[in-house]
């Protein structure tokens, strides 16, 4: 077997990408030491690569009652049951960092009513996967119950805003058939 | 019973709206005559407006192979299946006006395999549902089965895309319980 | 794209029909201003098409403690939840007519959670999707949240009934690929 | 454990019936030596109980190109996959009787596709499974293959009317918790 | 028709097989009168056939707080689930008797929800479904809703070994189209 | 967090258990330099021990037309579906092992689809999930389209036995809790 490609879309080359996009890449690259292959596969199409980074880095890095790690949680819960390979795995990498923990992500991707987290966050990854397979059922009662465990209304709006990106986002990759980069499935394990 | 409101979350004044969030909206509402309840939900979270805006004008407006009334038949099917009671009759309205045809919408969103559309119509709408429901088997075949009924490769890119995304919108949609105008009932019936 | 036919079984011409049958039908066109198509797709089997409409009848005419849009609401939910798109848009034009409200049809179609209905109502119609869905699984205490909520013991058949009855017409206008009357779209939309 | 009751609805006696369904009771106890609990159940309501006899009757008894052994196979299938009780228990019964085989009902209820049945038998029922989980689905290619297979169109209208009529009638037993007869568990077992 | 043969896989003469498997089977033979057919086809396999028979003596025969007739209702239930014909019919037979009712097998395997069991055994068979479609949400609830009609922990451990392991035999049977012998029909049907 | 129990059933110690089952988990504990958690947690119950182990090893360890790799590749992807925590982690450190690829499990676990492997291998992979999700639809075609790309019959076997023995394991990991040895995170990653 040879590896998979990267994207079955074309990969442009860095220097005939837009100098922000180009920016952005050589950002990452210099803070991971190598480029995520998500940002390769997006630059094929600039304008939704910058909405794409936008709307990740608003949900992802601004403050809120939702830590980092619980952040990740959510996208390798919903990624694992959208059977997205790329988001799995880069994301479960992402968590073991953020975490600082080398057997959570596996854990939340197997199953994460028997992963090593808090009743809150067991809480908080059923209302993202409810919001995953049946956003249409979600009523007021999902809310108090999460209000109940002493999430905000923001909060909420932040797990299912996650849940709902990362849906778009695992569709994506998995249209693409985007490959993980090889250095993800060890980061963080040590 | 009394009409429920815009959103679950609140709806901020446009006088309190950031310079270019204002804008956008009163340029909507020249043209449309009234402010689709969406802008005022998503208002609430300035960054995320910016990046959803960003991020559905790049796959519904830009030029392309698929005509703006088959972008909407994508967003009507797809909405339609997550039950996102804004999208299928906001979009409804925008498929009917874009498609010059009162019927389309409302047959699209109950069957869209009895609806009057084309045999390559249908292809579409049946790969935007599987990318919507089971984007994890996707596979090579299926490209293959639309580049035969003359779609390009960046077509299907542009399909699945907007299925993400309004899959992504329908679950904020149905999350915030936004509620659609009542202008968009009778809009484009003729 | 030509309009697709009313059936794809023959359409009998009226004045081959038996008399009772032209007779119902002449009534309904009286009264309509037009045959609704499901008359002429179930002529071609007047034995089945009298056992048809004497059950509709006694389901959505008798006296009883369903109103006549509660009645089309349960025609409306259950048929969009079965995909047929005849009985969502004729049935969403009488209970558009029957709840004089020029916009519950479409909100009930596409998500009954979002519509402007009573929590009874909406009761009412989680279980009728319960009968369409899983009818199997209906227990004892389906029947006490619901007579909490007001129902009587033959509400509940009623309801039952409606979306029984409902889920075999369903499947018999999606087999015979029935087409709604152009009439039903725009009709009590105000 | 007492057994359960006929039915959760009250079950007139036989001296309190219109006449016309006191004697289509009488018809049938005198036929089969009892009464099938169907048959008390729905006197109940007296309109539904003569429609739902008419279209019985002229969906199983008229003639057509389906044995009467093949019309019964389709209700048990149909009616095991909705778990329906009295259906399968009652149906099987009358299917042995009609295939003079003491084993074919327990083997189309538990899996068809292993029965002692022929292939075009087998894509009869796949297609009745088909018409009972997912009508919407149903499209020409599927009449072209039974077409294929010897099934004329009057012939594929039977088999998904057949599937149609028993899935509310299914629903009906359900509801009721209709109670198949002591009697029906070993007719026709040789 | 003729009938479909033992097994769709070689199925060994008696006298090819190890001592201690033809001992198994003629002591088996002895008993019942015939050899079940899971026994043959089995034996094409003699190490499987060992583990399978040592498990299943265990989970089957072994004291306990669940009667052998509550063991058997738990492989009925599974195996109509999942539409294994030989385990619902050759299972059935031996429900029926260890029971000593001749309804019970075929009542249970059509909907045992609505068969003649105590509210206890149903609370059991609705756990043992729970195993069969989604251990993975089994949680300490499960279990402490179980304790509380009466079920030790040992109990629950039997149930949920029982389901797992008619699971695995469910699939065997139907991968080798396993043939009920005529035999289980009738027995036990009084 | 403190981390889970192994098991919530009682876990015995070594020296409290039968010859022969203590000897079995030191030779176990002596090759991996641990005591995988599935012995202690089946060690519980001693003739269970006895027959699960039975079974495995004559299906994971024989000679056949599957490498052990592929055997993995089988549990890996069949109990990534069943959500069980413990056969991913623990079957997925072995499966680097044997494939000698530290890549490959991951992959296996979050879509085989995507992963490094042959199209044979994806083919075995997708009759393993057939037979996990819907074994009474597994027809002759399967087998012969499985032959067609060089798997013998007795390989078919092998696929759907593994499948089947690790459906039951999962449901057993998940009923029990079983938690997996921290060793298996890191094991084969290179």
């Amino acid at each position: 077997m040879t590896a998979a490609p990267i994207s079955r879309y074309p990969v442009p080359r860095l220097s005939d990408l837009p100098e922000d996009i180009r920016a952005r890449i050589e950002k990452v690259q210099e803070k991971s030491g190598f480029i995520p292959n998500v940002f390769l596969m997006l630059a094929y199409r600039p304008e939704e690569f910058r909405a794409f980074m936008a709307y990740h880095d608003t949900l992802m890095d601004k403050p809120g009652g939702l830590s980092k790690a619980e952040r990740e949680m959510i996208v390798v819960a919903v990624s694992s049951h959208n059977q997205c390979q790329y988001c799995v795995i880069a994301h479960g990498a992402i968590l073991r960092i953020r975490a600082k923990n080398p057997l959570i992500a596996d854990q939340v991707a197997a199953n994460f009513r028997k992963a090593d987290i808090t009743p809150k966050q067991k809480a908080m990854l059923e209302f993202a996967l409810k919001v995953t397979q049946r956003a249409n059922e979600v009523e007021e009662a999902d809310s108090a119950a999460l209000r109940d465990l002493g999430f905000s209304d923001d909060d909420i709006w932040d797990i299912a805003a996650i849940a709902a990106f990362f849906g778009m986002s695992n569709r994506m990759a998995n249209i693409t058939s985007l490959r993980p980069n090889d250095e993800f499935y060890s980061m963080g394990r040590g």
